[in-house]
């Protein structure tokens, strides 16, 4: 491993976070909160400082191989979280480091998770922190580096793109990384300034409506208020519902439909899927739970909220769905790991991998009835590579072992099986709430510090799909070269 | 596909089943037992005249391609279990069909998973049956049609065997298919007989002994009382634990050490992760429970017998296991999806396919840090076909889209989440017992009948490996040609 460019670009992503902190800084500021305006100036120049410091040095080898990409992202993310905890602990209002990394951790990997049970008692600098991580690792910070800053390294630089984008391969929009990026960013911008517009329009005031969209368009599920959404209006609901389902759209459909390629946009198959699955599922609940509300479009509503919400991993509750029947309770844990589509901010196993693992069961079922067949796996009339489906399974075999070693360490604080098996859940796929005792009214300070570790590491690995954080635990990994 | 050899060979596995019916007869005839000796005997004419009806005709083509081995052991399987169900309807002690469906399907697929809230008032017959099931779907029927009947097809009859064999890859021990059969049934006898003696020589009788052993050697786990084997002295239990892990070993050790290969047999990387599985999960629970028993042998002795019990799926209890701490409870459930050796009469997802994967993921991790090496995934020496390694990845997939669209529809009974999870996965492994309200003190009987029928195809989908079911769900299967 190349460890001075990997200590160059962590200090890089501290000194960008040092700019975020500036934010919320200025909030407090224009709320008058005098304590949590110092708290966010302290942290920002601590990260300017070490952010200095790591890069003080110049790398005398700037390329970037896989190896150097993953491990840079990930130990960006981690160095990131634990400084962006370090407000809340000087406002005081997470007096312990653990809870303040978790609430950080869930906020960048956009999960949503807390472990505040009163949120409405925060500042409003730290409630706009809690949303603006959302919104910052909801595309991802590399990206955003790279769309602002011309990259050291030439063509490398894809390695960082990979590690930090979701999806079985990545996907450049244009042949520069650096315009992908930027498109990329264009288009969350327009879809966080349209959506505040309208939810202004719906009455609701400027900080709720621009945290909200933060949270939704990073599909992140941060709130204000200790009901969620509950006590917005349901023109309010509907349209956060709207905004949510459009944030879980692989964004090269935006992008296609930018380019007036409508064809090319409305055809692709992931996005299809994903469609018809919110809309197998919305009707499904609806039958299932329309005896719990007055009148069917309240049932219709709540089920589009909590269906828009969970898919696409943002984790908002219009309703304790904790009390909705088994089977609508089981089809939420169901689309929590279905995830969003790839190439949008969110999480979860995402739709394009099912796709393609269910083509791939499907051409072993036909080899078997005609074992002469020749057949190619497609998607979007592209053949899969080998490498794409190799990678896919693997994927898979990661991600099911690592829910189930969560699941097993942190069963040592012997809650019921639900809130132990859907906590690992919504924090790997960056949802935020489970059931039961992590259910939507619930938080996550039930559990042991060493259990929020474990979580963390979920949320992490979770976001940047499993592969960066698991290089770091290979020992050859760390072998100079 | 070619239906008349299908048909052919399920009319032949009906003629087996009238042969095996005619032993509970006689035990009934033995314990003076007059209905359900009757019982028994009707159902054995009716499986001899329906099999006599479907052989009649002779097939004009006998070759049997991987579709017509897959569906016709799928087919025997259902059409078996649904014959033999019979006699508890006749005897009239269990009146409802799908009830007695889901005990005997429970029985030859050797999950053990019981509809009876109260197994002591059954006959002996019927108790010597639910066992006798056990020990047939054990090592499977086919397998024992094959080691006894010249078969027809020459060459493709391997093809029956791989429907039926558990594991990534049929491994013929010796180059005919006969004789791998007939040496498989030689060792499965020689267990059953030395286990029988073994349980006899311990103080149990001889009805006891043998039924518990054609449980125990098939992996099943129906007992003849209601805390399953709870009162039998620790001896017996320690010596059930013993011959529970012994069946879930790979077949292939037994053969290298009655070949004097001891080398081949102790250095089986499969058999050897299996038992540092059990060992390994033996100390967790017996630190985790040590407080709940009086003595350290005794926590010692329900570790073992619960481990042994639960990887091997044979799912009998020593003790209410429900009722240990969560951490405890989770090693078993990630026990019961790991499941016994490949080769064996377990079940579960097997020791092997589990390297498999964790060679693969190894491989892709190192292939990122080192993209230019050249690695071969190796077991036993052996470089692992691309073949093995694509249906492994294949088998997980449909496994888990089984498990989940499973855990989805059975959730419309309104049960709560663990019961519904876990009932599922203790199907689709065949385990028998789960946790919570399927838990070892507990039954099946509080599932609406629909959702029996979906735990039916589990136990029988999980038994045959999930392909054979899974084939007759595909149109193309069905055309003929």
């Amino acid at each position: 491993m190349n460890f001075s460019i990997v200590r160059f670009i962590v200090g890089w992503v501290l000194q960008f976070e040092a700019a975020f902190l500036l934010l919320p800084a200025l909030v407090g500021v224009l709320y008058g909160e005098r304590r949590p305006s110092l708290a966010f100036l302290a942290a920002a120049a601590l990260c300017l400082i070490f952010g200095f410091l790591l890069r003080r040095k110049r790398p005398r080898q700037k390329e970037l191989y896989t190896r150097e990409g993953f491990a840079s992202v990930a130990l960006s993310w981690l160095v990131m979280s634990i400084f962006g905890a370090l407000p809340f602990l000087f406002t005081g209002e997470i007096p312990n480091f653990v809870d303040a990394l978790f609430e950080t951790a869930s906020g960048f990997t956009t999960t949503g998770a807390s472990i505040l049970p009163e949120v409405e008692g925060l500042s409003r600098a730290s409630l706009f922190w809690r949303c603006f991580t959302h919104w910052i690792g909801g595309m991802g910070v590399f990206v955003f580096i790279m769309a602002i800053l011309p990259l050291m390294g030439g063509g490398t630089t894809i390695n960082l793109m990979r590690a930090e984008s979701p999806g079985p391969s990545v996907g450049k929009l244009v042949p520069r990384v650096k315009d992908t990026a930027k498109i990329l960013y264009e288009i969350y911008i327009g879809l966080t300034v349209v959506g505040t517009a309208v939810l202004c329009l719906c009455g609701l005031n400027l900080f709720d409506s621009l945290t909200t969209i933060f949270a939704t368009v990073g599909t992140g599920g941060f709130g204000n208020y200790n009901d969620s959404v509950a006590r917005f209006s349901p023109l309010v609901q509907n349209m956060i519902t709207l905004f949510m389902i459009l944030s879980g759209i692989n964004y090269t459909a935006y992008f296609c439909l930018l380019r007036r390629q409508f064809k090319d946009a409305f055809s692709m198959e992931e996005v299809r899927a994903y469609l018809l699955i919110i809309l197998g599922s919305v009707i499904a609940i609806t039958w299932n739970i329309h005896k719990m509300y007055p009148t069917l479009p309240d049932s219709l509503r709540h089920a589009a909220f909590q269906v828009g919400s969970i898919i696409t991993t943002t984790g908002f509750s219009s309703t304790d769905f904790d009390l909705w029947p088994q089977f609508s309770k089981t089809i939420l844990v169901l689309l929590m790991l279905v995830g969003a589509c790839a190439g949008s901010t969110g999480g979860g196993i995402k739709v394009s991998r099912l796709l393609i693992l269910l083509k791939a069961m499907r051409k072993e079922l036909s080899l078997m009835i005609h074992p002469r067949m020749v057949k190619r796996i497609k998607m979007d009339d592209h053949t899969l590579s080998h490498e794409t489906l190799r990678s896919t399974n693997v994927f898979i075999t990661v991600y099911f072992i690592i829910l189930f070693a969560s699941l097993l360490v942190i069963g040592i604080d012997n809650f019921d099986f639900t809130t132990n098996f859907t906590a690992v859940v919504a924090t790997l796929n960056n949802i935020g709430p489970g059931l039961a005792m992590v259910g939507p009214t619930q938080n996550f300070s039930i559990f042991s510090p060493f259990s929020k570790c474990v979580l963390i590491f979920d949320m992490l690995a979770g976001r940047l799909e499993l592969f960066p954080f698991l290089i770091l635990l290979m020992p050859s990994c760390w072998k100079k070269h």
